[in-house]
């Protein structure tokens, strides 16, 4: 029989809001956000959507309307009491207390700011502007909602047994990615799918498949909510954000050279371990290491996220040897545009040479390539990134110039700061 | 776990249809909407919804684009194959065809007429014109639309618990109400309840709740859609539209006074057994038996729909004993604001000297009095009527004044012409 008061409530919602928590988020996020809180609480910036595949236009595919009520419903999320208390009373990389008192504090009174949307050219600018711990969490959510908006504008045209018999493929799909991955000795594997995720409850079915089907070989998920819904670990570290907008509020060449250290010396000071992870590819990543002050190489590891992940590993490798350590102590962590295969290949490749560890993103919660007409679930490479701070342009180069941002005579500067040179072009799918 | 697909189906809708087929309508409508087609196809009528209960302010509780919403998808929807060949194979009343071909084709290519909505004093203006066939098919849709927008806007108000709770007491009401009909002897009953119901799977509910109380008991339901999806009798005859646009169309006196023998004469041409039951209130039941033409007293039967239903089967009684028939052998129906104590009182006061069955309206379907703060869904008097038939305003004068329509002056002509003097003013709650 229908249940109708359960039928009654489902159908009472005027949006099903695809965020409902403020730590439906990525973890690295939150301790950014309190690094941020700590060391440049006053920095203003001005946060905004990219679309690097232009073919895809958002624009026409989702309805404005329907983005601004998505977005409305995130500025009307607080943090719950229970959210909070995951925050404070867990532990993280084996730390207790890992989120300081006043930041908590900060973040349990925490709303949004507010957004500009306008739409050009098929496309939608949306930006926000504000402090930057504050705009800084608008990042994941607003990049969850535009991938899942165009998720459901593709599924709004297909039919009932379209719809169970896609979501079939959809997980025997990412099922057989987990028989494959099991093959692979000594695997250690992390979900960092939040941001371009086709949606939450795929997310958390595709976090649910690899917990089972690898058992302690994975290792957690980026994604607070669900990590505290299923009682996994939290993963992440930092990411390009902290050296980009430090690098923006440098005031001279010197400063600017120095930037990248200055935001891990900051990092040295509040974390150990596992959290100290080395991303070098902002500026190039050779250039950042033949530079980098000796207490660097202590840390714990370092972060691949562009340009071709053996070149940067074999280039981290020979680093540490250079500076007196030993690099099977070392982690790399590989997490750019990363699918089985090469997941396969960069284990076998450096398997006993370093200690591995992936966080795998779009490929694994976003991966429906090949079961539409015309492939419109094909994800697609979206970003929202720092693009000024205290009015002044934010700069990224990393190690594959299609991935490059700013403005072009600071892409210049930069290049010549930092000494970078010819790079490989590679393609960015995801 | 989370069937994704199944519920990536439930919200894809835009809105969630009240009515979804065009037989989800009254039995009666259909018959009587064959007789007019072949009998009055060309008569031009305004159907005017109408809320007694002035104090439900609906302009106010509902939306007016939701209304809109809700009235645009009956005005898509078309007749099925499949209610299509239920209605051509049936049996009905042990009839089989009692829908001609020629009506048939019609209905199937059928789409319901524009309506005319505005809002004024918190109230909806909701009117219908057009041909006569095709406009009397909005006024159960219509009602059923209001009726239940105004319930979600109650519901809407209410929590998880609180609604799983009021459906709870909602069902434990109306099972309380088989068990008491249980006790009864001989009873038979009908489901009458379709435009007034407090929603379409409630009503679906209901229906079979009685049927497995009830058992052979349970005669069967007024509404088609469910007595098509529960291999149910669909059951009803015919209503007081029929004399009153026929008597709005009189152009004298004499032929005003014929209007209503002349219904019943072109319903004998067409129907026999159990769907000749005379409706006599529409001008007074007194005089309309006093001045019936002798070939109706050989009618199957009576419906008492208005005024003291003792006094209106007496009469009946006293009337067929006249015309020298027997009264044990007449069947009565009961349909006007009945409820279980109603329902007993009835059985037990005419057992044994007439055939009684009972048509249970908006108390079998929409009782949910009591039930929620301010008895804010409690049902209410709403109707959808043939306001006028060729530009001339029709009139019900009915055994209660309190259910009298139509211009003052023609009421006053009506009453003269029928010979109707004091009639007893009784409240009407459903």
């Amino acid at each position: 029989m229908v249940d109708i008061a359960n039928r009654v409530w489902n159908h009472k919602w005027k949006i099903d809001p695809i965020v409902r928590s403020l730590i439906d988020t990525d973890f690295y996020k939150l301790l950014m956000c309190q690094s941020v809180f700590r060391n440049r609480p006053d920095t203003q910036v001005t946060f905004s959507l990219i679309n690097r595949t232009k073919s895809i236009r958002l624009a026409d595919l989702i309805d404005e309307g329907e983005l601004r009520e998505q977005l409305d419903h995130i500025r009307s999320l607080r943090l719950t009491r229970g959210e909070s208390t995951w925050l404070r009373g867990n532990t993280f990389y084996g730390k207790r207390q890992m989120f300081r008192p006043d930041f908590m504090e900060w973040f349990e009174n925490l709303q949004l700011p507010p957004y500009h949307l306008e739409k050009h050219d098929g496309q939608y600018e949306l930006t926000f502007e504000g402090s930057w711990p504050e705009v800084m969490l608008w990042e994941i959510p607003a990049l969850a909602v535009l991938m899942e908006l165009r998720g459901r504008a593709v599924l709004h045209e297909m039919k009932r047994f379209e719809l169970q018999v896609l979501y079939a493929r959809g997980m025997t799909k990412l099922w057989e990615k987990v028989e494959t991955l099991r093959q692979i000795d000594g695997l250690r594997l992390a979900d960092f799918g939040t941001r371009r995720r086709h949606s939450f409850l795929w997310q958390d079915w595709c976090v649910r498949a690899l917990h089972e089907g690898l058992g302690d070989n994975f290792v957690g998920t980026s994604n607070c909510l669900i990590a505290k819904n299923r009682d996994l670990e939290a993963i992440g570290t930092n990411a390009h954000e902290l050296p980009m907008v430090y690098a923006a509020l440098a005031d001279t060449d010197e400063e600017l050279a120095q930037a990248p250290y200055q935001v891990l010396a900051d990092w040295h000071e509040e974390h150990s371990g596992n959290l100290r992870i080395i991303l070098p590819d902002t500026y190039g990543t050779e250039g950042f290491l033949d530079r980098a002050p000796d207490w660097l190489a202590g840390w714990t590891g370092i972060r691949i996220d562009s340009g071709d992940p053996v070149k940067g590993t074999e280039t981290a490798i020979r680093w540490w040897k250079e500076r007196g350590e030993d690099p099977t102590k070392k982690l790399v962590i590989f997490s750019d545009g990363l699918d089985v295969d090469k997941i396969a290949e960069l284990q076998a490749h450096f398997a006993g040479r370093v200690r591995i560890s992936f966080g795998w993103g779009t490929l694994l919660t976003n991966d429906f390539r090949g079961l539409t007409d015309g492939d419109a679930l094909a994800p697609f490479s979206l970003v929202c990134k720092a693009v000024s701070a205290n009015g002044r342009p934010t700069v990224k180069l990393s190690d594959n110039p299609e991935k490059a941002m700013g403005p072009a005579d600071e892409i210049a500067r930069y290049k010549r700061v930092f000494g970078v040179g010819e790079q490989e072009r590679m393609e960015v799918v995801v």
